[in-house]
């Protein structure tokens, strides 16, 4: 299978979705708009303002103001990322410098702010309460769920079901949020809406399940240090499968090392090493396909249409993803 | 005049907002509930959501949901104050240790980010687009004044137009929407809107500009060092009436003192000093008083009834306020 339709797709959705982005900005208080713009030009997959276009184009909604309202969930995507760089202190975010390495955590806190609000009041102007109230819920839900993975942090003992419902707030719940977004632009029925809640949240809960796997490749192939979660002391689901394989003694260690974050270099590069033998990574995505079927099953449902053909191509995609 | 009936009415009214704080309060996420506590438990003189339940009672609406609509103003305002005293690094808010020296600055951005995230839920959940329009309009407003006020900070050079339009965002916008959410939720007319609009930013400016002048009252008055503002660079009117008393030699020294906060402990308790004897204050008192006459002449255009009595006590409250 192939997807090049939805790469040819994406040539011609960026320029529109792009400029809506640039038309946002543009609306931001002067000294934060280098900052929006900074983590803008970073680059960054567009997947969300997508999302919400190819779901909108699908139920029917055909004018060109649909770009506006998608890229609110870049922006608030975006807010998020800034926030998250300032609390981890990281270093890096999409290869370039973090916002606040190049402008200070005061610019980048209040940028992601501005850009909240700025998305919130783009939504609002649409002037529909069911738009608001889903986009209001995506704020809370992510956020929850940002402050429950810090929560989590060096918590060798954090159950699988926490873990899902923290990726279900930090990431699915955004992707979801872009095709019910879709869906309601379009006043598409009641059913197609919730198939569309179903196809992003599969999706979206797969999106991080493979980047989860994916962080234990080899730096050669993701071009950063293998293990950054094990680092940073998030027990995700090749690390789980790792640590349950260990007898007694050994989880005891590792659990200490874990929660103290004590553990040497080259204890993490092993770990790395056990984890990519053991196929704990390739373990991540066979969970990560289940969420795909159901993400495909619920697609199966709406207009059989271009667009449809795309959003499978979407979902092959986060599949196959290799950095 | 007495304020009497005033007080009366916020002791009936403290214990149904309250009571609708901590609902909002229950919804957080576990982690960050005892931060939302602790600066609500602080205190405050909830002068927001008293005022759109002022308003909403004045103009129709008998009901009890307006409770949880109003706290969302407060929760608002709570988030500000967490955000902004992390970016100051303040020691203290409302006579208690700030909220980020007992949590840490990144459960305190999270607070604010959660409680942002909550309001704007149960403001969409009224499923009313004008309700959503003007809150995240608030939201822009409070956040782009409070930009707008940092990239002012320690630049003497500062216009009294600009100075203007950043208290207008930082503060007056939120007192003014507390007005006109009061209104909106009780289907007021288009001119009783604007004339509760008119009204709260009328109390809002004036709030703002008896604060400055205030801030340069002896510290056996506010209890707390005169003069908070000259230290952290901000050009409040009294400052700005010194400075223009200044011949060419002293505002030049003035300036660059101000500009690189090398101002000597001597230097400022000399500078409040002069603003009080030369009533600089009291000046700025009279510039607030010229917006309340404002608010009191759109007040004189809504309905003859307690609440009206109500919001001209605030008024009054307000300018009279001695700390």
């Amino acid at each position: 299978m192939s997807i090049l339709l939805l790469k040819t797709r994406l040539a011609l959705e960026l320029p529109p979705i792009n400029a809506a982005l640039d038309r946002a900005e543009a609306t931001l208080p002067d000294s934060v708009r280098p900052v929006a713009h900074h983590i803008f030009a970073a680059g960054g997959k567009r997947l969300r303002p997508l999302l919400v276009v190819l779901t909108a184009r699908l139920l029917g909604r055909t004018d060109t103001a649909v770009y506006d309202l998608a890229v609110t969930l870049e922006m608030l995507h975006a807010a998020t990322l800034l926030h998250d760089d300032v609390l981890d202190d990281a270093a890096t975010r999409r290869g370039k410098p973090a916002a606040h390495t190049v402008f200070g955590p005061t610019q980048a806190i209040l940028a992601g702010d501005a850009l909240l609000a700025q998305a919130n009041a783009i939504v609002a102007s649409f002037r529909e309460p069911a738009l608001c109230a889903l986009f209001s819920c995506a704020i809370a839900e992510t956020c929850s769920g940002e402050i429950r993975e810090i929560e989590a942090q060096r918590r060798p003992q954090t159950a699988m079901a926490e873990y899902e419902s923290i990726i279900r707030g930090k990431t699915a719940w955004l992707i979801r949020a872009s095709c019910e977004m879709g869906a309601l632009a379009a006043h598409a029925t009641e059913a197609q809406r919730e198939a569309c809640a179903a196809y992003g949240e599969g999706v979206g809960m797969a999106f991080q399940l493979v980047d989860d796997a994916l962080d234990f490749a080899p730096e050669s192939v993701i071009g950063k240090p293998s293990g950054g979660d094990l680092r940073e002391g998030k027990l995700t689901p090749p690390l789980r499968y790792y640590r349950d394989g260990l007898d007694a003694e050994g989880r005891t260690r590792f659990d200490d090392a874990f929660a103290n974050g004590s553990m040497t270099e080259e204890e993490c590069r092993a770990i790395c090493s056990r984890i990519r033998d053991a196929g704990y990574d390739r373990r991540t995505r066979d969970d990560a396909d289940k969420w795909l079927a159901g993400a495909l099953s619920a697609l199966g449902t709406l207009p059989d249409a271009t667009e449809r053909e795309l959003m499978r191509q979407m979902a092959e995609y986060v599949r196959e993803r290799k950095k």
